[in-house]
């Protein structure tokens, strides 16, 4: 098994690298690896099944969806011979649990994953069906594949591979699923709050992130956080016909237009007041990491399939994509566009936006930001008379810095690398985890090792995960939990 | 009945006002107007039936509605004892053809209608299904009861009430009642150029324009020209995640927002070079009598229930609506928004403009004019790197004047002064309607004489029709053949 390359680990503690713990044999991997192998076709197709629920959190009208989906994995976690599975209510939806710890002595993993999904968008820009997994050029392709129940599943997969074998597992386990991450996770950190096993984990792991490219794995060292907020804009009382009043009544969507024109300045910068005042600079260190292991603009643009880059000067695409912090809006709409158009002037725009956040900015100032700049600037150059604009706020996730010398971070930088045959590349990402920020808060050490690729289409149109991803996701996460079992838990 | 007072056909030749023509009585309308008294639960029940039909011309997937809607208009002219009733097809949607022709040596009056409908826009603003007419406060609410069903069926109504009764019309009647209005009518002219009854008709009228307001009629003397533009802006391949994304990809819907915030300046103009070049103003005569008896900026502003008004500096509200040009912005479309929104960067936003012209300018000269602001200004200035702009041109409506001192204006203004015991209003609409162009290119003179109320939501949500109006309109059609019966036909 390759060992980590510095810097990974290289600040670990002394119960680092120490042989297992305790008086007890750790359960090898040789069977579970042998077990997953053999049972590839099952998991994939229980990974088709799980991607069949349309578990969108964002759509009330999908809450069933949501709460069914929940119950399938419990199931699933069930017969993978896990403890105390169950659904646990929330606020919101629902987080699936379970536990395997029986470890006494050995460290406590918690992995978390989540098990809801984007909206699917058109159906139009589907190839096939957002929600009827198709299995084609060597990938699933369906909305949530890859984000995040084909990763969760082989966490799952890998739990079932050793106790099916070896009938138990290296190290104690706690699965914390969750249904809210892709509307910012709001009941998640009052769920951990109150969650036993979250006081006690060595280590949380979440597979979650993408890949540095197909067969280079990636740990990732930083996430932005996010602010999301929903702008109105109304003016007259309804809508009205566009040539009776066209000219003599302003428009909402048109002023719409005119407050998202004045969000950027001319240089790419988001012109709220303050908005840049805590962001932390990266290290020279890390950004010279970067030029050499981090994608480079041409990797960024095919990924994205555009043309060219944007954004603020004096930053790779990759700084601007994750150390930097970004405004993007994620839609607009009023009045109908193609065949829904209507001659009319809108009564009302909606704006939605979401703010990508990075170390030392916090949510809910920049939301202040936001509010006044909406409150002042807007209504004196920018709206016309008989239109007013409202915000409201959606998610609120803190950005995070992992730790990168932890014994967790090793033990995870050797498992990808006895996988893939290449050392893991030390990343930031740019998305956002509410999750991994209530954990750091916790101060459980994090390991953010994902399986999906930057080309997986993640949030878009036909999304999809590789199959070899898939395997060697299982496979990654068994050697991993060997690994972590080669830590002396601390409790 | 009540002379219209100057200047209503104060030009008008010497046909004006002679007896009935020929050596014919004319058919007499009071035995119509019992007959329609009698008859007024009978014709509401055939709005309602007519206005369920979604004729949704814009929309491909109601293109069998749109037939279907024909079809029944077409019965209900053949059972109204109209002649050669026919669906024409287009390489559109149909024209519904219908005559009576048995009055040699009288005046030909050609009725034009659309039975099209605007798009019902969002389920959720409407109080009554767009598609299930209710009767409701005295009015009857469903999508095209006032545009145009309703004042169609006021003329069908009127033609059946003289030819139940006197068998006969007073005047020859032809009627055109068109498909696809609502979508610029881009194959009328072409109907037009080869339908012989448009070669003989002494007038048309056009009852699709508003009143002044309940009690008082108007006789349109003016329409706004149409030239509607569909921007498409586009950016990366495919939606992208905002989180790995956002910061060093352009956004397609930011640019649409940038693009559309620098359509005007910021004193509300139209920002488009060359755009105001061929306005004809508005004679000084004109604008006094607008300032005495059209809507003053305080009704405009409560028909819109807009808090207050907008646009070109000196001008009222009811000339910049009418007698100026404006651009609206009808809808924009990207990502989505509300339960949809996704946190991606779109690929792709959709703008949808719709320019409402005034006397002398083309709509030809104007896609042109912004066609190159869209190849010269918005790439310089406008358009991030990685993003561009294509606009395809949809509606071209020429703006109309309709001469004042022909004497079908003044038949018309006699029959409204009558039924509702107050003189025709002159003003100009700030709508269009391409078949009024096209007529007027064929040199018929035009009454555009109409039923509905300012605030029937015309093109909104909760469209509705009064009853009193539709009474009101089937009355005044009664009247109107009558009075044209005392114009001599010159064919």
């Amino acid at each position: 098994m390759t060992q980590a390359a510095p810097p990974i680990g290289a600040g670990a503690s002394g119960m680092f690298r120490r042989g297992p713990a305790g008086g007890m044999r750790a359960a090898g991997p040789a069977g579970a690896l042998r077990y997953a192998q053999s049972r590839q076709r099952d998991f994939l197709a229980d990974l088709a099944r799980f991607a069949r629920f349309p578990s969108i959190s964002a759509d009330p009208d999908h809450a069933r969806d949501v709460a069914a989906c929940a119950g399938w994995l419990a199931s699933r976690m069930r017969s993978a011979g896990l403890d105390r599975v169950g659904v646990v209510p929330t606020r919101g939806h629902p987080v699936v649990t379970g536990e395997w710890r029986k470890a006494p002595g050995r460290p406590t993993v918690l992995v978390y994953g989540h098990y809801d999904v984007q909206p699917p968008g058109p159906a139009a820009q589907w190839d096939t069906p957002p929600f009827r997994p198709v299995l084609r050029g060597g990938s699933l392709h369906g909305r949530g594949t890859a984000d995040d129940k084909g990763p969760i599943l082989a966490h799952v997969a890998a739990m079932e591979s050793y106790l099916r074998t070896a009938g138990r597992l290296p190290v104690n386990v706690v699965c914390v699923f969750e249904g809210e991450e892709e509307i910012g996770g709001p009941h998640l950190a009052g769920f951990l709050a109150g969650f036993e096993p979250a006081r006690v984990a060595d280590a949380a792991v979440v597979s979650d992130t993408p890949m540095r490219r197909a067969g280079v794995p990636a740990l990732v060292t930083g996430l932005r956080g996010v602010l999301t907020a929903r702008l109105r804009v109304r003016g007259p009382g309804r809508d009205l016909h566009a040539g009776h009043f066209g000219g003599a009544v302003a428009n909402p969507a048109e002023a719409a237009c005119v407050i998202v024109a004045g969000l950027h300045d001319p240089a790419g910068r988001v012109a709220i007041p303050g908005f840049y005042d805590r962001v932390l600079a990266p290290s020279e260190g890390e950004r010279a990491s970067a030029r050499l292991a981090a994608p480079a603009d041409a990797d960024i643009l095919r990924a994205a399939a555009a043309p060219a880059g944007w954004g603020e000067r004096g930053f790779s695409l990759y700084e601007r994509a994750t150390m930097r912090p970004a405004l993007v809006v994620n839609g607009i709409g009023a009045g109908g566009a193609g065949p829904a158009a209507r001659a009319v002037i809108p009564a009302e725009a909606v704006v939605e936006l979401n703010l990508r956040l990075v170390p030392r900015q916090r949510p809910e100032e920049i939301a202040g930001q936001l509010r006044a700049w909406l409150a002042t600037t807007v209504p004196r150059a920018l709206l016309p008379p008989g239109v007013r604009v409202t915000a409201t706020f959606g998610a609120r996730v803190r950005p995070v810095l992992t730790g990168t010398g932890h014994p967790a971070m090793a033990a995870a930088a050797r498992a990808l690398a006895a996988v893939f045959g290449a050392e893991p590349v030390l990343m930031r990402s740019g998305g956002s985890i509410s999750a991994v920020a209530s954990l750091d808060e916790l101060g459980i050490p994090l390991v953010l090792m994902g399986y999906s690729l930057p080309g997986d289409r993640i949030h878009a149109a036909n999304e999809r995960f590789g199959l070899a991803n898939f395997r060697a996701g299982i496979t990654a996460s068994i050697l991993f939990y060997a690994e972590m079992a080669r830590i002396n838990g601390d409790h």
